[in-house]
């Protein structure tokens, strides 16, 4: 089996939720799976110097009216979020909390919370929200916002999102097939064609 | 007949060189023709804050990569000119000057200018290359160049870049299709379907 799709992505990035609603049946056509791992992107913007999209004069408005139009492009439920950006440091470590023991679950909270938070415009970063999520993919809310209060469950987040700035991961979604970085959405034909063909 | 798409670049914007290269058969399919308008994209950095792509840490080594990857998979030709970026103002006069006589040479002109930088890695800020390019595409050159030192035509791509920035566009190409705005060459996908099957 070829190496995994390795899905860096931010839980406050809209095209990190659209390209997470392809990505799996993409990989699966190529005898693929997915990893998905998630980062901080203002941990990213610290080294880049880059701000959240929203922020940007100009380029804010455009991003608004980008999200919704690529959603409808791509025919995935969106609601622009409000408050947006929000801290998704809490949903990123119960990812990989729950990963440790069942990733499977881990999958199906990653798209349970991009869809909380970007098809129902649920505030994830609110606990009692993150709480209810959680409970709905199964997971104990109760045990997994103890758990992501540990340091280990903290260090463990830190050492994947230093590791993809050792990576050059700027942005999200940032996608890595064979260890060739796509960053964006706009890049899964660029993907498909390298799942095809390889290389090119 | 419908409304010309506008497609604003800059002549240093590599993506607006890729998108130059398939945008004008994509608009003739859909009995479209283009207004090319160039713009300087430095001055929609003033407003925005943004830096030349390659200038960002991280996002600026990945961009070399994916300039080079994305013209693969355009199928054009495209190599890395240096320097990079280069001031593309005496480049983006001279096409407003001969669009006001002859639009089809402008359009020529703006090819052979954006495929000598970008296929031949000639420094078209350079004013012998300039020359050739203009001599190229059957434009006297001196005639030309004196021309772009005229105030009026300084002032027409002020006026121009000015109208850009006030239409929100911050980054190149910025295409208008029926005033919907579509930014980056990835967007080609959306832009067939706006016009392939109008507003979505």
């Amino acid at each position: 089996m070829a190496a995994p799709i390795e899905f860096y992505f931010d839980f406050s990035s809209p095209y990190s939720y659209l390209a997470s609603e392809s990505i799996e049946a993409l990989a699966a056509r190529y005898g693929r799976t997915v990893e998905y791992k998630p980062i901080l992107l203002g941990a990213a913007f610290k080294v880049s110097g880059l701000r959240p999209l929203t922020d940007i004069p100009l380029k804010g408005e455009y991003s608004r009216r980008d999200f919704e139009r690529s959603a409808r492009f791509a025919g995935v439920p969106f609601v622009m979020p409000d408050p947006f950006p929000i801290s998704s440091v809490a949903a990123a470590r119960a990812a990989l909390w729950i990963a440790d023991t069942d990733p499977d679950r881990a999958r199906a909270f990653v798209h349970a919370a991009l869809r909380a938070f970007f098809a129902q415009g649920r505030n994830i970063a609110d606990t009692v929200v993150l709480a209810d999520v959680l409970r709905r993919v199964g997971v104990d809310p109760e045990r997994a916002l103890a758990a992501i209060q540990q340091p280990d469950v903290k260090d463990r987040l830190k050492v994947l999102v230093d590791a993809a700035l050792a990576r050059g991961v700027f942005g999200a979604p940032f996608i890595f097939v064979d260890d060739e970085p796509f960053w964006g959405h706009d890049r899964l034909p660029q993907i498909e064609r390298w799942l095809a063909r390889g290389p090119f």
